[in-house]
This record gives structure tokens, sequence and C-alpha cells, in this order.
């Protein structure tokens, strides 16, 4: 099989000759490789819980030496991806809350939104009233701290729900205590002779995942909107071709924007700038990678070099001088494919150490120091790279990025009549899924996965969805496949959005796809959808709004799907999790959560199928979605 | 294969035949039919850590698709090992502050101990004087409950080592922040493209494991002593013999006192007791297994049905008409094997529900009324049991238990020669390691595994090392191997153990093994020998103890190895962890450990080759420790 038939990224293709050239191994080379996978695995019922494992079910064993059968064994290992996907985002947004604490007014983090400040605060009973901004920050910053271990209570975001969400919450009994408490509670439950019961296994993972969606996200986004800005609409382009034959080349790679956002600062100094130029470099270029190239292209403009599966095919055009990543999603990889190049891999913290990377420790305390410590290694490299081993493949699309909520809302005032409605809400977008003109939204979100084929699902199902009317807001790797092939330029409006869509699109002056930001920022997902319910005086699931993980691959996108389907919001996935080995397991998750908390997941991996499904499942939902707006016009309001 | 050459115990053999003719599958069945294990799970290089997975590392396909090696791969594993166990005692313990800051002077739960109460007090800086102790409880009960999850600093427990463990930990980082937080991060670190260094792995290992034992563990073993209060010397049984063929049979099994000590309260209940008699019975009859069997006979001498592999056995005597259980260590097959005869098995927890189980909750809240209902199911279901079914073996043991360290300290007063020396110290002790009376102190704890013969390594291990003068310690099922084969009966000193240990037994009236609780309760362990060290001014790497797990199985174990190696002490494992796959992780765990925090991990699968080595290890431990002693005592004490 040739390698190139695993991902439809033309750069990527040229990328994976020169490899091939270059003699160097990436992860299609080991995918073509690897054996067929274990089917125990796939399927989910495989336990290695306890020391005397592992044991496997199959129908002669159908039980593990304590008796778990395959429902037990697959509700375990399930949990365990939701514990491990709320973890990665509870630590991302402890991080955020602890540099918030750090802001003051000279130092290094600043707030940069004091209007999301003082909102925050007031949402939390903080008192602002007269107060030094930075006061404000710290108090609002010790509150966002104890929501990862307070003792008591649920978390404070919950009641930003619609009513009749906090009421499904609260009788399923799945409002998560602390963050950081749900994770260690899941933990304890699927430990051996704790819960055998799939039910209740599947009952935790939702109670956890709501602790990510409804806590470790939403604190980590509304802090990084805080500190470093609420995007806001800007352009930029995408795909391996940003990076500069002659300029100083550092990827950024990773999640969190503490570090992120200190490169940037730092690769603006002139002091850098001008040793850039010492060095033969026009200069210093910045190109983002996975999320924290979601972070930095949504409130800087920084250019997006490519998604979760071109992390070596970037480093393989031989033009990167620095590939500087913090926590998640980065390939142990990385340090082999940098060693055949001139490239220095760059790991900063200590919670994701690598072999054979150049460990650079960033502190929040030194912030800036240390990332200029970080950008001048890069620029020192620049004399290294070894001119006839780059290429740097020509593609690259231009895309407008930037929609937060706050962005979105004055693009939708554009079409409010001054004289009857007030700026500044949802209504507009509202008003376009009542009439119709939109039949509904969709969030396209996720990774990719060498299951698949790179970029295809996220493709298809996209161009699928814009064609028949739906919007798609998207996030994460996702957004960089959007960004990729045009989708985010407005102009693909007109090229491949339906009639209804393509006439918002112009209206509001947006693209068919808005790039919402990084996986944290599914947050903003929520927080829009539960918008257009309150306004509606609707539950977030009687919207005609879904969710969509083509490719996913990390267990974060499990804790996002179970938060997701938890806030009654349908969940579409494109690649199968390992449930399939129990029955029982799959029929809670495709249904039986549908009794409990308004939606379910449905999984196909056959993107065409799945376009067609989730739209026809779309034009279902809109029958209900009618009938209650209908139901609510003649209901008069309360005087 | 014959079953019962699978275990050692005599009771499980009589009914492992009658399981046979009741046609009813246990364990042994299992392990029988089992297949050879995976070998890619055994040696911990199968990586499902995220959904483009599983991928197995062979020398043909060394990494996995992300890069991963099989160093990266095994470490991640073994670290979420350590996070469940961690996470397993941390939300035991956490629940016990829970039920601390429900004490009242009326109400169910009420402070039995109260000097141990003032001396957390005193040691958390919470004032004291003048002060109800009630309120004194509900303070320390809140700061308890911080230790899970407070923004900053480290455990408070830490600054209770001796000075120079607690140096160690701060040089090598790993002294834990919030327990929860600990749990959190490794699960974030242990994500797809996060940590890719296995010492960076097995060092999160350790700071994690710390959060169990001087956090989770020692905060439960605590605020048990104290609201229940601390264990007293008393005698007891135990084995399958202690069920009654003309009483209510009732079986304690789980891990929390909270839900035990209610059912011991309302088996006394005399309308419950007359409820037994109108049913036929001579009275009730409780019964504890694994660690609530520990908790309560420990407290009140409640006889010990039987360990960890014996579970199902008791159930199949025919003889049981409840088992009782809360969290960890439940085989879910109980559900089946209760449905063979007429017992009830009864679960408790919303953290560990058991498909086909009857789920009565219990809560904190209302303790007593719902042990009094679960007792009453037990005892209405009396005129269920069919006699012809009932088969309760004979054999049972005497046993001595109940030796806290306040319960140690008394025994060793009675050799204190108190003209010279104050009395209520561990010198007597000392003394005895000074002088080589006493070569060295054993910690024999932990499970029963599959993968051996039950309770044979326990067993020959704790004979091997008392006959060459080493004074063992034990909980859990390790416990109540002891306490079944005789090992806790003062009697036991004369028969197996060498002679200075047998002179120390008779002089101090203790047997040669001594029980000390149930597996949170392996922090009493860490208390003692840090005692130890500190009386003399040493760190507790230089004391001739080591930890020993010879038949470890759950994940709570690991945590603990982890622990302990951190805390300085030598520990033997009798399983092989799943780490084999990684020569690197090896080296790390066995060797590399030593020079970080002066202990690491022996593994030898052969129970007389382990005995061997933990012995001769404790001989040149000597050497350095008599060298120790010597310098100690040229040097003048301080002015």
């Amino acid at each position: 099989m040739d390698k190139k038939m695993l991902t439809i990224d033309l750069n990527s293709h040229v990328l994976l000759d020169k490899a091939e050239r270059d003699g160097v191994e990436t992860m299609y080379d080991r995918k073509l490789e690897m054996k067929a996978q274990c089917g125990f695995g796939l399927q989910g019922n495989c336990c290695r819980i306890c020391g005397m494992g592992p044991c496997r079910i199959t129908p002669k064993t159908p039980r593990g030496l304590c008796g778990a059968d395959q429902h037990v064994i697959v509700g375990r290992n399930f949990a365990r991806m939701v514990a491990a996907g709320t973890a990665a985002h509870s630590d991302h947004a402890r991080d955020l809350a602890h540099t918030l604490a750090l802001t003051s007014a000279n130092g290094n983090y600043q707030i940069r939104d004091e209007k999301k400040l003082i909102g925050l605060a007031q949402e939390w009973d903080v008192e602002t009233e007269g107060r030094d901004i930075y006061d404000i920050a710290h108090e609002v910053a010790d509150i966002a701290l104890m929501e990862f271990g307070k003792p008591h209570g649920t978390l404070k975001f919950l009641k930003n729900a619609p009513a009749p969400r906090q009421q499904i919450w609260k009788d399923y009994k799945i409002e998560p205590r602390a963050i950081d408490r749900e994770i260690a509670t899941i933990m304890h439950s699927t430990h051996i002779g704790c819960t055998g019961d799939i039910d209740s296994l599947i009952h935790m993972c939702l109670r956890t995942g709501m602790a990510d969606g409804w806590g470790g996200s939403m604190i980590g986004t509304r802090i990084s909107d805080i500190v470093f800005g609420t995007p806001t609409v800007r352009q930029t382009e995408a795909n391996l071709g940003v990076l500069e034959e002659n300029k100083v080349n550092i990827l950024l790679h990773g999640h969190e924007p503490t570090l992120s956002e200190m490169i940037v600062l730092a690769s603006e100094d002139p002091e850098l700038v001008a040793l850039a130029k010492e060095m033969g470099a026009d200069g210093i270029n910045l190109a983002g990678m996975c999320c924290t190239g979601n972070e930095v292209t949504m409130r800087h403009g920084v250019r997006i070099a490519g998604d979760f599966h071109q992390q070596e095919l970037a480093i393989i055009t031989g033009a990167v001088e620095a590939v500087v990543v913090d926590v998640q999603c980065i390939f142990p990889a990385l340090a082999k494919v940098a060693d055949c190049y001139h490239t220095k891999f760059v790991t900063t913290s200590p919670k994701a150490k690598i072999t054979g990377s150049t460990y650079i420790e960033f502190c929040e305390e030194t912030a800036l120091a240390d990332a200029k410590s970080i950008v001048r290694e890069a620029v020192l490299n620049f004399k290294n790279r070894d001119k006839s081993k780059v290429l740097i493949p020509e593609l690259k699309s231009s895309a407008t990025v930037g929609y937060s909520i706050e962005a979105i809302i004055p693009q939708l005032d554009r079409v409010v009549n001054s004289h009857i409605d007030p700026a500044g809400t949802v209504k507009p977008l509202v008003d376009c899924l009542k009439s119709g003109v939109l039949r509904g939204a969709a969030a396209i979100v996720g990774c990719n996965n060498a299951k698949g084929v790179s970029n295809e699902a996220h493709l298809h199902i996209m161009k699928e969805l814009i064609k028949n009317d739906i919007i798609v807001v998207t996030t994460g790797c996702g957004a960089q496949t959007a960004a990729k092939f045009g989708l985010l330029e407005k102009s693909a409006a007109k090229k491949y959005a339906g009639k209804g869509l393509a006439t918002v699109c112009e209206l509001v002056d947006i693209p068919p796809v808005l790039h919402m930001g990084s996986c944290v920022d599914i947050s903003r997902i929520l927080e829009l959808v539960a918008a257009c319910a309150n306004h509606l005086d609707m539950d977030m699931c009687d919207i005609p709004a879904v969710g969509i993980a083509p490719e996913w691959m990390s267990e974060k996108a499990i804790a996002i799907g179970c938060y997701v389907v938890a806030s009654g919001v349908d969940t579409y996935l494109g690649i199968m999790p390992p449930v399939a080995g129990s029955d029982k397991a799959v029929q809670i998750l495709t249904e039986g959560l549908q009794d409990k908390v308004g939606a379910t997941f449905t999984v196909n991996e056959n993107p065409k199928e799945l376009a067609a499904t989730i739209i026809a499942d779309i034009e279902k939902k809109r029958v209900h979605f009618e009938k209650l707006v209908e139901e609510k016009m003649a209901v008069p309001a309360e005087a």
C-alpha cells in the first residue's frame, strides 16, 4: 500500500516522498508496518486492571478471574479514557488559573480582557466595585483553583446551562463535584472489585466528562481569554507552505497558551529579530500545530503549519529551527525525526518530558525570560540548517479565524433590525434556525486518527453539511483541516454552501465554517448552544445542533463526547471507541442515554454514511424543534 | 491440573470440592480455563492510551504509531496503576474525613479516641484549649478535606518523616501537592503526547505514590482511629470455620470502616437479635473478609472468615445469609455465586454498584438506620437457608490482633527499665535491632494473586523471616494468611521464631507476626519506621526494615510499593509487575532508584528464593546500620 493513500493532504504527500528519500520514519511507515491490531484491545474487552491479569474475554472464557464480564471490562476501560481526558483539560486549566494568580500590571502576564474578568467575577460573586483589576483577578483565580479540589458543592458553571438541562443533571445525579475529585473517584471506582455494572460505569463517565466540559475546559477558555485576550476575527494561512525559506522557523506545538503567548512575544523582541538577521535570516517566523496552533492563530493570526498528523512532516521540510512543545499530542517520535535534521526539539514542561529532546523548563514566574532563551536557541540554530535538505511544499490556504462567541455576536448584529431587536444577542442565529434557512448547526471537532485517511472524514463531512445548509463550527485539528482545505475562507460559502447558509454567510460576513479555537474551546460551543437554548426558553437537546468527531483519537475526545452528550447534544464519531466488546455498553451509549440526558452517540466509520445520517438526524430533530417553536409562540409570554 | 493445587488453604480445598458438586464456578475454575495470558499485557508493552491503538511492541514494530517505544509504553501503563491505587486510598480517606465532619455527641458517629484527635489537631495547628471536642473534630475534618484539593503547598504529614528523608523528597521533587491533584496530573502526563521519558514517568509514580502513603492512607488510618477507636490488642479467630451453623452469618467485605462499624453496632441491636431468634437462629454472627475484615477484627475482635481468594468460597458454604460490601476487591462474580445459594449479595456504595447484587445505599447521614436495614435483610434471609446445602469447614485458628503503634508501645514498655529510660517510646524495639537480637523488621502486606498458589508465598516468607529473627508486621490479606496459619498466636514464637525473636516475643508478650490492620494501615508501618529512625537520628533507609508484597494483585499495591520505596524502605515483590517489556524501567525500579531515594524494588516469583534474598539483604543492611549506630555513639550528643 502506498503511504500516500493514508492522507489526502497534498503537502503531506510531497513530504512523505522526501521522508522516504531522507530515510526518515514517520507515523505512516509505522502504520503500514503494523500487523493487525489486537482484537481484544479494539473491542475493549482486555482487562489489565489488576495484577492477576491480563484477562481477555472470549466465548470460552467469558469472565475474567474476578468474574468481571465483557460489560464490566469494557465499561472500566472506557471510564479510564474519560478520566485521562478530563485530567488533561483539568491540568491545563489549573495552570491557567495559576497564571491568572500571577498576573500583575507590570508582569509577564497581564489582564487583556478586563470586561470578561469583571463578568466572571460578577458571576462568582466577587466584589468588583472600586477594586484594582489585579485584586479582582487574584480573587477570581483563587476561586477557580478551588474548583479543582473544593470539598463541598458542585461546579459553578453548571448554573449557566438552561434550567431544564440543570434539572436533568440533578435528577440523573451527574452534577460534578470538584474536578480532580471526579477524576480520583472514577479511577477508584474502576479499581478491581469496585463498580461492576455497566450502567453505573457510564453514569460516572458522564459525570466525569461534565467536570471537563463545564469545569476544566470552561475554566481554561475563560481564563485564557481574560489573560491573553478574547479572540477576534482575523486572517491567517494554513498548511506547511507557511514555513519560510529565508526565516528562522519556529513551530509551536502542544496546548497551553501560557507558553505559546510568551514565545509570540519573544519572537517579536528586537534583539532576537536582530540576532536572526545576524544569522543570515530575514527574521523569525512562527507557525502553529495542533491546539497551540489554534490558540495563537485565534489571538495573533500566527499561521497554522498543520495538524496532529503533520508534526513529523513539518520537521522533514528541513526548514524548522525548533519545535517548541508543552503538553499533549506530541509524538515522542519527534526526537528521532529531529535528529535527522538540524531541528531542535524543545520540551518545556515537567509534565511532558520526552527522551531525546532538549529540555528547557518554562516557568510562569520567569515566563518571558524562558521564552527568550527558547527563541534564542532556535535563532542560533539557523546557521545549522542544511539548505540541501530543505523542501517547503508550496500549498497553503488563507483562512479567517477568531470566532469566539464575542466575535460571532457582532457579526450577527449586522442583520439586526435595531428598531425592533436589541443588538448583542444570538437572536439572528436562532431566527435562521427557526425559519429553516439554516437547517441546523454542527460542531466538528477533534483529532486525526491513523485508523482512517488523514483529513478525509473531516473534509467530507464538513462539505456535506454546509452544502445542506448546516452551519459548522470547528475546533482542534478539525479546524486545521478546514483551514488547510479552504473552508475557513469567506469565499467558501459561495463555493460549497447551500443557498440558505450561503445567504447567511454573505449577510453576516462569515465563512460557512467558523474556527472557534482549541480543544478546550469546545466550551465556547457549549456556551453558544446554551445561549441559543436560553434565548428560546428551551433545553439544549431541543436545538438542531450536533457534535461530530470524525477522526478522534485522544482520550480527551472521549471525555468531550461524554460532556457533549450529557449536555443534550447528539454526538457522532467517525472512529469506533473500544466498546464493541459489550453489546450493553453499545446499547447504552447509542440508545439508552436518550432517556437519561436526551442525546446519544452514533458511530459510523464510513464518512459518507456518517454525513448522510447526521443530515437526516438534523432534519428529524427539526420536526421536534419546529413544533416546540410553534408551541412557544402560541403561549403568550407571562406578564 | 487439580484446582486444589492452586491454594494451600485446607478449608478452601473442602469448599472447592463442594463447589464442584454444587456446579458453582469459582476463580480457580476460571484460572484453569484461561489460556496463556497475553504476553504484551504481561510485559506492559501494549498501549491502549489513544484511539489510534492498540499498539503492541515487538522487535519488528518497536514503536507505537506516535513513536512511543517500550519504555514509554511500560512507564505510562505502570503510572496509571499508581494513579488508580492512589485514587482508591484517596477516595477511602475522603469518605472518612466526611465522616469526621459528621461526628456529633449524639450522632451515629462519635469521637472514640479524643487523645488522637487532639494530637492531630495540635499537629495541624488547630486550637484545642477549652473547645468542644466536636468543634475541634470538624475543624480537623475541614483541614483533612483540603489535603485532597488544596491549590497550594504540599501534604501536611510529610513533616513527620525524619529530616534527611524530607530533604531527599525535596531534592528529588517528590513532595506531593494535593492528593487528587497528583492523580489528575499523572493521568494527564500519561495522556498521548505528554511524558515520553521513563525516568520522568517513574519519578511521577513516586510522587503520586507518596500522595497515597503520606496522604490518603495516613489520613484514612488516623481518622478511622479517631472516629472508631485506635485498635488495642485482642483475641480473635480466623478462617471459614468461624461461620456458625446455628446463627445468621453476615460477611463483611470491602474496605471502609464507615459501613462495617455501623453493621457491628446494628448486629448487636436487641431487636435484631430477637428477630434472629424468632427466625430460628441462635443469634447473629459477623465475620470479616479482606480489609474490612481487618478493620473490624482490629477494633472489635470480629472474626476473620478469610482472604481475597476465599470470598466466593465463603458463600459456597451455603451458610451465609448476606455478604455486605462497600468498595474495592469485591469479585463481581459474587452475584453469580450468591445466586446458587440463598445468600444476599448486598452492595451499598454508589462508587461500587455491581450487576446482580441487592443495592441498599449506605449514607453516612443515616448510617445506623441503613445498617439496621441491611442486617434485617440478612436476618430475614435465615429462613431461606437450605440446610442440605450447608457445609462449614472445620478449620479455624486463634489469633491475637490489634497492634496499632499505640498498642505496640505498651508491650515494649514491659521491658523498659523505668529507672533509666522513659516509657512510651520505640527504644526497646530499636535496642533489639541495634543489638542484633532482632536482625531486622519486615512488613508483609498485600493481596492474593492467582498467578501463584494462594497463601503459599505469604506463609513461606513469613515463616522463613521469623525463623531468622526478623520480626514481621502485616496488613491486608497477608495478615489473614498469618491469622489462618497460626502465626498471629503468641505461641507461634516458640514454634517458628528464631531464638532472638522468640525471646523478644516472650518478654514483651507478642506474637512473632503483628497484625497492624488493613491496607491503608500500611501508614502505621510508615510511622513506626519513621519513629525508629527519628529515635536513632537516622533516615528511614538506614533501618534494617523492608516491605514485602509476596502475592500482590491490586493497583493499590503498586502505589504502596512506590511510597514505601520513596520512603527509603526496600520493597520485595513476589509477582512481577507488568514492566518487563522495558529493560530501562526494570533497571530504574530495581537499581536506579537507589541513588534517588535510597531504596529499590526486588522481584522474584519464587518464594523460597525471595525469602533467602530478603534475609541476605537485611544482613547486608545491618552492616551499614551497625556502622551508623557506632558512629552515632562515638559522637557525643550536642549539649
